[in-house]
C-alpha cells in the first residue's frame, strides 16, 4: 500500500517523506512552470505566500478552483476563446499543484483528476481544438489528444508528444502550439504510469506498445500523414521516445527534450525524485523498486536500433539526470547517421529555464524531418 | 537640454535623478515583463544578476544582442517562424532596458532605437506579420505597423492600440495576437513624446490629430472596415484612448487599459514617474513641466464628449495612478449609456499581475463591440 492512502489528511512523517523542500522545487522547476504557461502573477504569488511545502498544493488548487470559475463565467457570456484558455489555465494549476506530491496519494490523485477533467472541458474550445480519443488496448484504454494545425492542404505529419515521470498529455499545449503553427498535428496520451494511465496501469517495460497502438489507431485518420510521423518526449519522456522509436519503424523522427539512458544512478538519486520513479512503478520503497526500475528503464542494447534521425536536447546544468546519460546516449547512436546533440550551458533540467529559446528550436527540427514548414 | 545629454558616461547624479531603484521597478513592473512576452528565466537570472539599477540597462541590452544573435543564426538556416519571435524577443529586451532610463537619455535613445530596428526587422516574419507604415502629417512622419487577422472573409474591423508614456507601438505584440485570434486587425503607431517620434516631437495636445490620420489612412485600406474602428490604450494611453475617441466619432469602441483622467496629482508623484511625464514632454526639470503636462493631460470637458462604448480597467492596488481618477471618469461618462468599470480588487498598475485575466477579457467586449469572434 502506497503511504498515506486512506488518511483524512497528511501527517507529517508523509510531508518528510516526499523528500521535496520548497527551495528544491524553485531551483529545479521554477522557470518550467512559467514556460509550461502558468502566469506570472501566480507565480509570484507562491514565493510571497506559500511559506512551506505542505501548503503547496492548496494554493495551486486555489489557482485552478478561480481559473475554473472564471472560464464558467466567460462561458455563460459566450466567449468560448477565453474559456478555453481559462479552463487549460485551471488544469495547469491543478497540475502543478500535484505534480510532486508523492507522498499523499489521496490528495495527488484528486489533483490528477481534477487536472484531467478541466483539460477535457477545455479542449474542444481551444483555438486549434483538442479531440479526446480513449483507445481499447487489450484490457486497457489508452487516454489521448489529436490536435490538428488550422490551415491544411492533403495530409498532415504528426508528431507524438510523450509525458515523463510526471508530464502528462496536458502539460504541453503551448508547445504543441509550436508544432501547430509549423504545419504539424500533435498527438499526446498517458501511457502506463502516466496521468490517467496510472489508475489503469503503473509503470510497463512495453511503453512502446502502447505508442504502437496510438500509431495504428493514426492510420485509420483520414487527416493524418501515416509516412512522418515523429516520435517527442520530455524528461523521462525523452526515454520513452528513443525506446518507442526504436521499436517501431514508423516512427520518422525522434526527439528526447532531455536525455534519460538508463537508472545506473538510481541509488544516488535525490530523494523527490527517485520517489516518484517508485511511485509510478506502483511501489512505495525505493529500495524495493530499484530493482524493477533499473530493469525497465534501460536503452543498452535499444537505442542501436533507432534507424530515424535523433535530436537529443539536454542542459549541460541538469541537476536531476548526469551529463554521462548524455554520453551513453551518444555512443549508442554513433552509427545513426542524423543525429543532433543541442546541450546549451546554460541549460538547466529539459533547459526549461532557456523554453524561449530551446523549444522553438525543437519544433523547427521535427518540423523540417517531418516536412513541416519553419 | 535634457539632463545628461552630451556626456559619455551616465553620472552617478543622473541615476539619483532617475529616482529608480530596482526595488521600485520590480513592484511596478515585475510581471508586466512576463506579460508582455519577457522570458521568465530572463526576469530569474535579473533579479539575481542586477544588483544595482545601474546595472539595469546593460543586462537587458546584453539579453537584447543574444536574441538578435540567436535570430540570424535562424534565419540562415531558414527558420523563418523561430527568426521572427526572436527578433521580437530581442527588441522587447531592448525595449525593457530603456523603458525607464529617462537619466541618461544617450542611452535610452540608442536602446530606443534598437528596440524599433530589431522590432521592424521580425514584423515581416511574424506568423501574421506586422506591415510597417510611416504616414506623412504635416510635417511629421507617423510610424505605425498593421496587422491582419489570418482568415478573413471581407472587410474586418481594427483596434487601434495606443501606446503610454513609456509603452510603444513595439510593446503589445501578445495583446494584439489575442485581438488577430478574435478576428480583429490591429493597428499600433508612435505618437508625440512616444517611442520613434519622440525624436521629431514631444508630447502635444493634439494626440488625437496623430489618431485620426491613422484612421484616415486606414480608410483607404482594402482590407479594412472603417464602420468598425476600435480604439484601446494602456496607461497613460488609457487617456489619450479616452481624448482620441472623444474627437473622432469613427471610433465605435473605446478602452482604457489603466484609467488617467488628468494629472492634478502631477507634483505629488513619485519621482521616476513624474520625470518621465517631464521627460516625454521634453523637460528637464519637473517643477517647470507640472504646468504643461497639467494643461495638457486633462480630459475634463473631454470624456463627456465620447459617444462610443467605453470599458475602463484599473486595478484596485494600482500605486501609480490613485483611485480618484477613476472616479472622475466615471463622472464623467455619467451620461454614456454603454460603460464597462473593471476593477479588480488584487490588481497593480494596469492589471499586469492578473495579465493572463484581465487581457483575454478586454480583447473580449472590444471584439464583440466591433463585432469580432469571441
Amino acid at each position: 500500500m502506497l503511504a498515506g492512502v486512506g488518511s483524512d489528511s497528511c501527517k507529517s512523517d508523509d510531508y518528510n517523506m516526499s523528500g521535496n523542500t520548497l527551495e528544491h522545487v524553485w531551483a529545479t522547476n521554477g522557470i518550467r512552470l512559467i514556460g509550461d504557461g502558468v502566469p506570472g502573477g501566480d507565480v509570484n504569488l507562491a514565493r510571497v505566500r506559500v511559506k512551506h511545502w505542505e501548503e503547496w498544493f492548496g494554493y495551486w488548487a486555489g489557482r485552478g478552483d478561480y481559473y475554473e470559475s472564471l472560464a464558467r463565467e466567460a462561458l455563460a457570456r459566450g466567449r468560448r476563446k477565453s474559456a478555453g484558455e481559462l479552463f487549460w489555465k485551471a488544469s495547469l494549476s491543478y497540475h502543478y499543484a500535484q505534480f510532486l506530491w508523492f507522498h499523499d496519494p489521496k490528495n495527488r490523485d484528486a489533483g490528477q483528476r481534477r487536472k484531467v477533467d478541466l483539460y477535457r472541458e477545455g479542449a474542444p474550445l481551444f483555438d486549434m481544438p483538442a479531440e479526446r480519443f480513449d483507445i481499447l488496448f487489450e484490457s486497457l484504454t489508452i487516454p489521448g489528444y489529436l490536435r490538428l494545425p488550422r490551415t491544411r492542404s492533403g495530409r498532415v505529419p504528426v508528431v507524438m508528444v510523450l509525458g515523463g515521470l510526471e508530464s502528462t498529455k496536458e502539460e504541453s499545449y503551448l508547445f504543441e502550439n509550436r508544432c501547430l503553427a509549423r504545419g504539424l498535428a500533435t498527438c499526446t496520451f498517458d501511457g502506463p504510469g502516466q496521468g490517467e494511465m496510472y489508475f489503469q496501469s503503473k509503470m510497463r517495460q512495453d511503453f512502446h506498445r502502447f505508442a504502437s497502438a496510438v500509431v495504428d489507431w493514426l492510420e485509420k485518420r483520414p487527416e493524418i500523414d501515416i509516412g512522418r510521423v515523429g516520435v517527442l518526449g520530455r524528461s523521462l519522456g525523452g526515454f520513452y521516445a528513443v525506446h518507442c522509436a526504436a521499436h517501431d519503424p514508423r516512427f520518422k523522427a525522434c526527439v528526447a527534450w532531455g536525455v534519460l539512458f538508463d537508472l545506473s544512478y538510481y541509488d544516488s538519486m535525490g530523494e523527490p525524485s527517485a520517489l516518484g520513479f517508485a511511485y509510478v512503478a506502483g511501489y512505495d520503497d525505493r529500495r524495493l523498486a530499484a530493482p524493477y526500475l533499473k530493469q525497465t528503464l534501460n536503452l543498452a542494447g535499444t537505442a542501436e536500433q533507432v534507424r530515424c534521425p535523433v535530436y537529443a536536447l539536454h542542459g549541460a546544468l541538469d541537476k536531476l539526470i548526469p551529463a554521462t546519460q548524455v554520453d551513453k546516449l551518444r555512443m549508442a547512436l554513433a552509427d545513426n547517421p542524423d543525429v543532433e546533440f543541442d546541450m546549451p550551458a546554460d541549460g538547466d533540467h529539459c533547459c526549461h529555464n532557456l523554453y524561449h529559446v530551446v523549444r522553438p528550436r525543437m519544433a523547427d527540427w521535427v518540423a523540417e524531418r517531418l516536412g513541416g514548414h519553419v
